[in-house]
């Protein structure tokens, strides 16, 4: 089965975002045993929409559009492809009243001055003989065209309409299309850079047939896809299991999951809920960051309570109670400091386990001695601190994120 | 001036990296005022390399290939536009002598030996007649091969290569083949919705000519980017200056900012420094997201002291003085809760001004009365508080990452 994928947007065009969604959707493809040999970004222009669409459908079984589904004038991808199969655009009632209904809660009691324009009833148009696809985070729905053994899959633009859509729709739907069985395990690293992760598996990743091993770099982690291809699943599930195996042989605890859609805070959240733990954070550059990400846990308030964002000295010593000469002696990014919060958000807070973050992120605030990057990270598990130095590369944004990823392996290797 | 792209590489197909490159020659495209209609992406074969450059060259005046130029079997890049040029591969003496003394310098600080294998000389092998461009940053240098009026530029793959090779050689390259002034303002807009900014302006956009007006919707946000073709800067100026009037007519102080570089937070801080003001925030469903987002801003150290993640209710209590009563009454996502919870963070950390926010991120705490998507936002400026409901719709990540724009916003707008 080959499969095509074309973007649709002047934005891509301009450089005004970057085209996550056909890197998404070719992972997705790769996973599912598609094969994919164009991808084409095209604006929103109906000739050249039209254009494309025709050659792709010439030479590719599936073609998955993403983009142009949207209220305006300027989207026209839905128009381009009933031209192309020469069929009508439809009033579809479900999607109409689904429109109505979105609009009817926003408003509610919301003070919006948003009403739904003539623009969003376009939205509702469908073509003839389509498949609708619900679109549980926005108003444009996505659509499936077949004719003639292949299909046409238009997907909205914005990956937070697109993601959930494919991952609940359509990833289906390919799969089904697809005769063979495919399955995969993602087995995800922290703890060890890429080059060193791949360099202690060349020999696997140079001698794959079946299973594949793919790498994928993520930052300050490592993902392992191993994907099996078989003709039944119990068949493709005796192919990974001792590749899988032989991974958690040379990476022992530095693995935290196998499971695509578990992520590292799951996995802290999990294993805190595991032993009855509460958290709690003290963050100094990371300004809210970590708590945020474990907050994207959907449950944790049974095990986070409180978090402290303490970026001046003045916060350190008023919630956490670290001591005025530590930070005069030590200074408010080293070992000392962090330790200190640590202690005082469980302290006060009556938690079990904390974490503590205090680091220079840049550009500014670097010296010779404390040079931008150098990060310094406490946790605390059964009245034990651990504090650990960590000097990153990187911009502000990159060492800010990386200080979460470490604080979250530190405290799920305490844990375990 | 048209100009085309062509991505060559299996990595990207496979999903395994994102084309980041794409997106960058995109922006310095529209920079130059080339218009860009279609950016394709092929695997490392010959077959369909040749097609897609084929079909590109009909098209466009230039073309830009990254990729496959690097010494292995698979790159062949090269061969394919030499083909298709019906040209010769030539040995380029300075590039050879480049390749041998890279190795030199390279085995002279490594103490290693590793030779130089023959594929290194493959990348010392020139397309006959092509203007050879160096490479500071690796071994394959890149070419612009020149024919009946039309450009084809193969630049390597890696970005740390291809940037500055773009920006040192191939920009002057294509300015001076462009003779038009290309000059761009980025209107930001927060506040409206997509729809309804785009019905308010309809008539601007289909009346455009020179300037341009395009619309993109960012979650939560709408910018419109305007831009003016003309012979001189000063004359692009003045045809820029009365459609950004006329935006600010319209939209007025939903406007915050026409620079392509600022973000909603910078436009606060930047007011809160201007004023003086210092800022305590309190987060409920957000969990320091929005904290986490300010501290972007470098230098936001002297408006930030502090930031409160009160998940629980015995945390909005202690930290932030809201009364038991109310959380009974009322309970934890009400008017009434986000208020004493703005009053509390900005007494206890004795700021100018404080942002609260409470609400049911979901998927679960819902209920018929407060449902999945209920916010609200306090904003304390100047003793007085606004306290705003919001009914968002929308996934966990989604509800937060707006219920974030939307206390940027609250705050921008008490500040002005």
């Amino acid at each position: 089965m080959t499969v095509e994928l074309i973007s649709v947007g002047t934005e891509l065009l301009l450089g005004n975002i970057v085209n996550t969604n056909a890197n998404y959707l070719s992972q997705k493809c790769a996973e599912l045993g598609y094969s994919l040999y164009y991808q084409i970004t095209v604006g929103d222009n109906e000739g050249r929409l039209c254009e494309v669409l025709k050659s792709a459908l010439e030479r590719s079984d599936v073609v998955i559009l993403t983009g142009g589904l949207g209220p305006t004038q300027d989207d026209m991808t839905k128009e381009a492809v009933a031209k192309v199969y020469n069929r009508e655009l439809v009033m579809d009632e479900p999607s109409r009243e689904r429109i109505a209904s979105y609009f009817t809660f926003r408003n509610k009691n919301n003070n919006s001055d948003s009403g739904v324009t003539n623009n969003n009833w376009k939205q509702a148009l469908k073509i003839s003989d389509a498949i609708v696809v619900e679109n549980d985070n926005g108003t444009a729905p996505g659509y499936i065209v077949e004719a003639e053994g292949k299909a046409t899959i238009l997907l909205p633009g914005p990956p937070n309409e697109m993601l959930p859509m494919f991952e609940n729709h359509i990833y289906p739907y390919l799969k089904k299309k697809q005769n063979k069985v495919f399955l995969s395990n993602m087995v995800k690293i922290c703890g060890i850079g890429e080059s060193k992760a791949e360099t202690d598996i060349l020999d696997l990743i140079e001698g794959q047939t079946n299973p594949t091993i793919a790498p994928y770099a993520k930052s300050g982690e490592v993902h392992f896809r191993v994907t099996a291809a078989a003709d039944s699943n119990k068949e493709a599930e005796e192919l990974l299991r001792p590749v899988v195996e032989e991974l958690f042989h040379r990476f022992n605890e530095n693995i935290y999951t196998t499971d695509e859609q578990e992520t590292l805070e799951d996995v802290v959240v999990k294993l805190l809920h595991q032993k009855n733990y509460t958290l709690a954070t003290a963050e100094s550059c990371t300004g809210g960051l970590l708590t945020g990400r474990l907050v994207n846990v959907s449950g944790v308030s049974d095990v986070i309570k409180e978090g402290f964002i303490t970026y001046s000295n003045e916060a350190k010593i008023k919630y956490l109670g670290v001591q005025p000469t530590t930070l005069e002696t030590y200074g408010a990014v080293s070992s000392q400091t962090a330790e200190e919060m640590v202690r005082g958000a469980a302290k006060t807070s009556s938690s079990d386990t904390a974490l503590a973050i205090t680091g220079i992120a840049g550009p500014d605030g670097g010296t010779e001695d404390k040079p931008v990057g150098l990060v310094y990270i406490a946790c605390l598990t059964n009245d034990k601190v651990t504090v650990k130095e960590y000097r990153m590369k990187g911009n502000r944004q990159k060492i800010r994120d990386q200080s979460v990823i470490y604080a979250l392996d530190l405290l799920r290797r305490n844990l375990l």
